[in-house]
């Protein structure tokens, strides 16, 4: 049977689980709110982010109280401050898709992306969707052999993002510079979203294994 | 007399302190290699955000073997958790210092900055020097008045963000797609930079006073 401290560290990971649903489901709406221009869709993510600032500020305080009434040692530590770490980097990210919903907003009822590029977000999208998942359960089954998978997401959002600029630049774009700015930041949020997701897996590894991992 | 574990969370304050001498020194070089196409400069920055990451690298061993060994309580815990973000914030702030010598490297010998923003971009790098050395002040004095003026110099830096976009959306833009993608970029680093740098600020006063502001 688990003791009540240990019961509250199971908590702490249910929360940080929850936390990537909700990013989750923000970057899916932030994506097809861009894509359909849905201002509705839009401002459900930028409304909704408070939900997760709140989650967040839920996780920091019950660490603070582990960390001062239990004082924890060895995995239990690495267990609280990796939670610490992760539920910053998930807090990030739900900002993240915020930016890009708000993109979405601004440009309503304009589409912000342009025809040639509409196949390059969906991928995008269907990546942080991918990599937020697998996050959530590489921190729900403290699976490291996971954490190699989502770098290969990465990667695969990282050469999206490049493809992006390589048509921004190409002679044929016709699209203005306004719609070469925004194509500039969302690409940089979704980039950095998968950053983020990256940096939790590494986190997980960190928490099971006690070394850490670059980025 | 300090004991022996009081001297080594000022050896902390110390490192932190460092840390912002050697962001402050990275976005000063930053800023002149992309105003002055200094390709020698920009490699400057590039090569030496290693030594931040080192020095970050070690803050976070340092605070763990804290932790492990002394668990420390109430204002040393809220010491030692506010050392770990702190740390991180300015780790990231040298490699936003980085991402903008990049965009200099990657236009030399051009130069990514167009005349007619050669100001505001002067504007926003000593804005960003400012804060930062604001920001080592307020670690080193755990002075929480600084924090208001870090608040000032960042809505600062966002007034002159948003006058990038006024000049890159006008009519009168001539300096096409490229340069507008780098100017959007680095106007992103500039302003997370100085988000970055509120959020340490944020730290010392919830060090100093228990409580954490937004942001």
């Amino acid at each position: 049977m688990r003791d009540a401290y240990h019961e509250e560290l199971d908590t702490l990971t249910d929360r940080l689980v929850e936390m990537t649903r909700l990013v989750r489901s923000a970057m899916s709406r932030a994506t097809t709110s861009l894509l359909d221009s849905d201002l509705h869709l839009a401002e459900s993510v930028i409304s909704q982010d408070e939900e997760v600032n709140r989650l967040y500020a839920e996780v920091e305080t019950s660490i603070y109280e582990v960390m001062a009434t239990q004082q924890p040692v060895a995995v239990d530590l690495r267990t609280v401050i990796s939670a610490l770490r992760m539920a910053a980097d998930l807090e990030r990210m739900g900002d993240l898709a915020e930016h890009i919903a708000k993109i979405a907003r601004l440009r309503h009822p304009d589409s912000a992306i342009p025809p040639s590029l509409r196949d390059t977000i969906v991928e995008m999208g269907q990546i942080a969707e991918r990599l937020i998942t697998k996050t959530g359960t590489c921190i729900a089954t403290r699976d490291v052999e996971l954490s190699k998978e989502l770098e290969a997401d990465d990667d695969a959002m990282d050469r999206l993002h490049r493809r992006l600029f390589r048509v921004l630049l190409s002679p044929d774009w016709k699209y203005g510079v306004e719609a070469a700015i925004d194509i500039t930041l969302a690409g940089r949020y979704y980039e950095r979203y998968a950053d983020h997701a990256v940096r939790v897996a590494h986190d997980v590894v960190y928490l099971v294994t006690g070394s850490r991992q670059e980025g």
